[in-house]
Order: C-alpha cells, then sequence, then structure tokens
C-alpha cells in the first residue's frame, strides 16, 4: 500500500527547472503525442484511459485544453462526471463509468471520475465509510477489468494545488470576465473542506494504488501540463506499437 | 466451490409431479408475480437481475415469454446478447453487459449473457484458458458489484435440457411452420458439441457460484417454467417491500 502525505508533497515546479525551456520542450512533446495517437488509432490494439482528479480549480480544464486538445479529436474523447443523472442514481456507482471506458485504438480522457463517489461523499458524508471501503474495492476490480480485458493502460493524476492558488484562482473567477463563467457559489464552500479533502485523497492513493497515481504539481501550469504531456507521452512509447502491414486477399 | 455433474442431474419433472396441477399453480403464481412486480417498481429499493442460460432450444424464449411477458413490460426489460459488434468487441466484454444492468426497480432479463464469453468462446477454443480463468474473476467481480453497490438481487438459471430433447426441438424448426424462423444451420453443429458444453458449464457452476446457480430441469416446459416462476416469487417476497407512505411537504 502506498502512502503519501499531501502536506509534505510540494505543490510547485522544482526551482531547477527553466520556465522557458519547459515550454519548448512541451511543444515538441506534442508533436510526439500526435503522432503516438495516431499510431494508437492505426494499430487498433491498446487504449488509453487518462483520469483527471484534483481539487476546484486545480487546472483539469486547462490540461484537457492545452495537451489532450493538441490530439486528433476523431481518436481522443473526454467525458466529465458531475452530480449523477436520476437515472445514473438508479444503477451502481461504476456504471456511468464504465460506458465511457476506451474503445481499442482510443484515448479516453475522464475530467473528475469514480473516485468522486469516494471522495465528495466522504468529505460530506453522505454514505458510510462501509461503504467507502467497499467501494474501494469494486474501484480496483473495475479498473483490473480494464486493465486485464480490453488491454487498456489506466494512467490516473492527481492535480496538487496548494490552498493558496485554488482560492486565488477562484477569486479571479469573481472578477475575469473571461473566467466568470466558471464561478460556481459553491466552490468556496468546498475549498473551506481543503483539509479534508486532502485526507480523503490520502485515503484512495493508499487503497487504490495497484494502479499507480501520479501526483503532479499543479501551482503553475507550465510544468503541470510539461509533466502530463511527458508521462502521457512515455506511457504510448512503451506500448512499442507498428502500423499494422498491408494484408491483402487474406481473409 | 460448488461441484455438479451434469449427466447426474435429471432434466425432466419429478415423476411424483402432476402436470395439469402444476399448471394451475402457475397460474396462481404468475398473478403473484404481477402484484410484486409492481411493488418491485413502486418501492424502487432493490431490482432483480435474471441470467438466462442453456444450450439452444432449452427453452430460454419459451421461459420469457410465458413466465416474465406476464408482467408490466414498464417494469421488465429483456436483452438478448449475441455474438459481440464491432464496437462490442472493442471493449472489455463486460461492457456490454454492465449496460444493461437493471436500475432500481427494475426486473431485468439477460437471454444469454456473459456467461457466453467463458462458454462458447471456451468450446471453440477462441481463447487461451488463462484468459477464461481470468474472465471467471472477473464475472464473480462483476456480480458482487451489481449485488453490493445497487442492491440488486441476481438470479442465475441453467436450463438443463437433455441431448435426446435438444435434438427433437431442434428438428422440429426444420417442419413446423411456426417454429421454422428459429433455424439456424449452425445450431446442429453445435449440438454435435453437447458433451463439451456442459464440461464447460460444469466448470462455470465451479467457478462462478459466489452468487449461486439454480439447476431446471428444462425437458418440460411446464414444470421448467412453473420452477422459475416460483423462483422469482420466493425472491421478490424475501425482499419484504413495502408500498412507500405518502410524504407530502417533507422535501
Amino acid at each position: 500500500m502506498a502512502s503519501y502525505k499531501l502536506s509534505q508533497i510540494s505543490t510547485t515546479a522544482p526551482e531547477k527547472i527553466d520556465k522557458d525551456e519547459t515550454k519548448a520542450r512541451l511543444e515538441d512533446i506534442l508533436g510526439e503525442l500526435d503522432d503516438l495517437q495516431n499510431l494508437l488509432y492505426a494499430e487498433h490494439k491498446h487504449s488509453l484511459l487518462v483520469v483527471l482528479q484534483g481539487m476546484d480549480a486545480s487546472g483539469k480544464d486547462g490540461v484537457i485544453r492545452d495537451v489532450f486538445g493538441k490530439m486528433n479529436p476523431l481518436g481522443v474523447k473526454v467525458q466529465p462526471f458531475k452530480a449523477p443523472t436520476a437515472e445514473e442514481a438508479d444503477h451502481d456507482f461504476l456504471w456511468r463509468i464504465h460506458q465511457h471506458a476506451p474503445a481499442k485504438g482510443m484515448v479516453q480522457v475522464f475530467n473528475r471520475s469514480h473516485y468522486e463517489d469516494v471522495l465528495v461523499q466522504r468529505v460530506h458524508k453522505w454514505v458510510d465509510e462501509e461503504t467507502i471501503y467497499r467501494r474501494f474495492k469494486a474501484i480496483n476490480a473495475f479498473e483490473q477489468l480494464l486493465a486485464q480485458h480490453n488491454n487498456t493502460y489506466v494512467l490516473k493524476f492527481y492535480l496538487h494545488v496548494s490552498q493558496e492558488a485554488q482560492m486565488q484562482r477562484l477569486e479571479e473567477r469573481t472578477h475575469d470576465p473571461r473566467k466568470m463563467w466558471k464561478y460556481n457559489e459553491k466552490d468556496f464552500a468546498e475549498a473551506k473542506l481543503f483539509k479534508k479533502y486532502w485526507k480523503a485523497y490520502e485515503d484512495v492513493f493508499k487503497h487504490c494504488s495497484k494502479i499507480p497515481w501520479i501526483i503532479v504539481p499543479a501551482d503553475h501550469n507550465w510544468y503541470k501540463e510539461y509533466l502530463i504531456a511527458k508521462t502521457v507521452r512515455d506511457t504510448l512509447k512503451s506500448f512499442k506499437m507498428k502500423f499494422p502491414k498491408l494484408e491483402v486477399g487474406k481473409k
């Protein structure tokens, strides 16, 4: 079992890392990603599921726009998970999630995910602790199902933002005309539960790390995006994919 | 682990059971079922998943028509599972199944199911044995997910038909005008694999009985239907359901 103390993990880019240089490297990686995603689609053998979790304003939307938005949308799907609809709530918590599991050849990005059911629901005590622990088990089994039965690689990113950076970004939404559409009164109430969310996340990392979590310092957008793009690039490369050869008249 | 030898289990109604009397009792049970299903729908707390498995011509369609067809279709759904489509084959084998898991208050009938992936695919050696055993585990985890996380009761029926009865029914399809639409040339080839299917079923009963199988002697339709209707009735009764009380102005 992995054990983390979020208060002891940096939310900022390492000091020795140069911002401009990193941004230039990100551009190179995005070019590689475009090619690799095309190959993934062409080979039709693997699939990639990217789970993005993090507090409000931790920058999930930004990663989707600036990293996954650079790939061919034919092979990339993004699914946000908000409060369950009435129909979704009438099923087990993984029902709506499973429907969006990636098909072979596809990249699927989850903006929030099944982990909300062991985070927001736990922090607000909408479900009892026994249910939470049963859900941890169900989540592990579900992720193994995808990995073992459809060759799906699951990448789980936690966008690790400091309380100060979060508050600053939420404040921006109250006066920046281009960000007002993101404003949600409730976010400020949720932000007050920061410590409780950290605790709930630490427990997720402890109990749901059969497929490991990647903790991404998220106070600097440029570093966060670089790290995620690089991880996705390295993951796709590790598949050692090849374009299928022409097979004429073999079937 | 449950252990079964299908060759030692009767495919016929017990001799002491009277046909006419049983048919009359079935009628009574169908009336009860109608009420119970209405209560299930009204209470909106439980759901019931009925898995129907059995060889070709074991009478799955008949049960659906004569038992589940007597309930209110508003609260009963039937889903047949045939050879996977291209889109389904691009996902894990439980992807298409999970989508049809019953919502709260509903009865869902599977005409064939996820078990085909450890039966037909195994008998024809389309997948290796390691995969089959991994699928057994995934199936158990999936059924637990439904049971534990959506209050779904899973009833698994195996319609146990003799080789002789099966062959007779398949023959009927070649000359009875009302049954010809069911004729499929391939069924006769599959019927030759009878013993291999029994062996594959025995292994399913052994490895996937966390939620137990109910083996239904299926050579006599009247007895098969009675037994299934009775089991469903007893199961629904065991939920001890109540109509919700009127709550005015409480929310």
